[in-house]
């Protein structure tokens, strides 16, 4: 595959998307801001986020582009462009390529993004996809990690835990619950669960400056941590606290806009309620009559 | 080196930049855009755009950031903020890698740019680093690559040929010189030199939807094209016109703007009228008596 003609071809299969007064073939995008804008990247490597032939082209593809999209569900935003670059190897084929593009550029219209820009070059190694995306403010608020306050209710959506087992590559980022909570519960603290329940929370907790009481009972374990504990022989509960890219919404919200948020027939996706902020100092999980600390742990890379 | 512990020491490192209410540390940076904003993505890879230890950690930097540095001084635009995404071998030194990124900091901090956000995560093959670079437009007009018409003469930056003699990761981004002809001589198109001279003219001829007449006598060579001659026995304009890296300005504007221009003091980099933008289905060097085709050829990655 030569550069030049997959670029031809992703000029012509590109969508015009909105607010892009310049797309894919020049030295750069244009795009119609107006007022503050959230820009994130994630960059997703082949041996560490994904292996082949597990994962396909689709699914490294949405998996490069959700990752991303989580991260602005994160603020409360909605995502708008996204630039793509690529390091690919030798022998990839067409076919691959265009799979892997058509599924990116799926993945952002689901939630109105689109593709603007990016670059690909030759990899004498593994397959690289790093993406940026950018969302304008607008109207709403970004929520950020650093806003959490002792007697805020500790709340998350989905189930957690195993996403090695086949959901780090089919999730849906909970781009729509992000916006929605933001719009309607506003919360004081949000973060998507991309390295573990334990270290993500404690990412709002050190920037919030406050401690946390979870109610480990309350924890909502996935299927895939049961199964995924039955062959480890560790507690489930271990996995929902520790395995990482579970891209679920994990946020903080005063008691009075937390109440009503487990039952809301508004959020397509389950919310529960696991625990309170408290002052700093504290960092504990509680399960029957006992407690553990949190470690502040989960997957971290090491170079 | 574990990434919590790099990107701690980032979060101290990076100074609060223009525009940013908020920095590195949280899902998402926040800019405070206002109105059109210029985006561009540019990848490097080991053992493709690189090698080590030819190329040292500030070098490596130096160049992630001047390529795309480069690509907003082909709009004609400032360059504001950065993300940068790195995919990093195992061994690799914390000593490599706070060297790389401080050597991206001061090739942003040149010309007012700052770095915003990023990620990082291990390789399992070579170093791979990208950025985006984010541009508000302001009061600028963006150049784009397809406003050239007929009668434009055709004019470049600098010296072209031989740049993998060293030039490759020694180049300073001709962002100044961009911002300055956009603003005094409103070139009707522009692009930067990265994949050699015949095939970079060839994407403004494509986009513009005109020919070219270039004088093969005018076209200002290298030292490294002359010496990289000598090496390979080619013509040097011949490593002039294919070589790519050089990421000088080629730009074309109208006979009367640029008259003055070949001999102007603002400009700290000389510029040279190398030919004409002619009718549609002429491209064509011509020196001596003779000419030949230029070929829409160059540097083109194949995976």
């Amino acid at each position: 595959v030569k550069e030049s003609d997959l670029h031809e071809w992703l000029r012509d299969k590109i969508p015009p998307g909105k607010g892009v007064l310049l797309g894919i073939g020049d030295d750069a995008a244009l795009l119609d801001g107006d007022g503050p804008l959230a820009a994130a990247s994630d960059i997703l490597v082949e041996g560490v986020h994904f292996t082949r032939p597990e994962a396909g082209p689709d699914q490294i593809g949405a998996k490069a582009l959700n990752r991303n999209l989580s991260d602005m569900a994160a603020m409360g935003l909605e995502p708008r462009w996204c630039l793509v670059s690529a390091a690919v190897p030798k022998g990839t084929t067409e076919k691959f390529l265009k799979t892997m593009i058509e599924s990116m550029t799926a993945a952002a219209g689901r939630f109105g993004a689109c593709l603007v820009g990016g670059d690909t070059a030759r990899s004498p190694g593994p397959l690289v996809v790093d993406v940026t995306v950018l969302a304008p403010v607008g109207e709403l608020s970004p929520v950020t990690r650093s806003g959490a306050a002792a007697g805020d209710r500790i709340l998350v959506t989905g189930t957690l835990g195993g996403s090695s087992l086949g959901w780090h590559l089919d999730f849906v980022p909970r781009v729509s619950e992000g916006v929605h909570l933001n719009r309607h519960a506003r919360p004081t603290a949000m973060i998507d669960i991309s390295d573990g329940l334990d270290r993500d929370l404690c990412r709002i907790l050190d920037a919030s400056g406050v401690g946390a009481r979870l109610d480990g009972d309350r924890i909502p374990l996935s299927q895939a941590a049961r199964r995924l504990s039955a062959r480890t022989g560790r507690d489930p509960l271990d996995h929902a606290l520790t395995d990482g890219e579970d891209f679920e919404l994990l946020f903080t919200v005063p008691p009075e806009r937390a109440a009503g948020l487990e039952s809301s027939d508004e959020l397509a996706v389950p919310v529960t309620d696991i625990g309170e902020i408290v002052p700093r100092g504290t960092r504990i999980v509680v399960r029957g009559g006992s407690g553990f600390e949190l470690k502040g742990e989960g997957f971290d890379h090491t170079f």
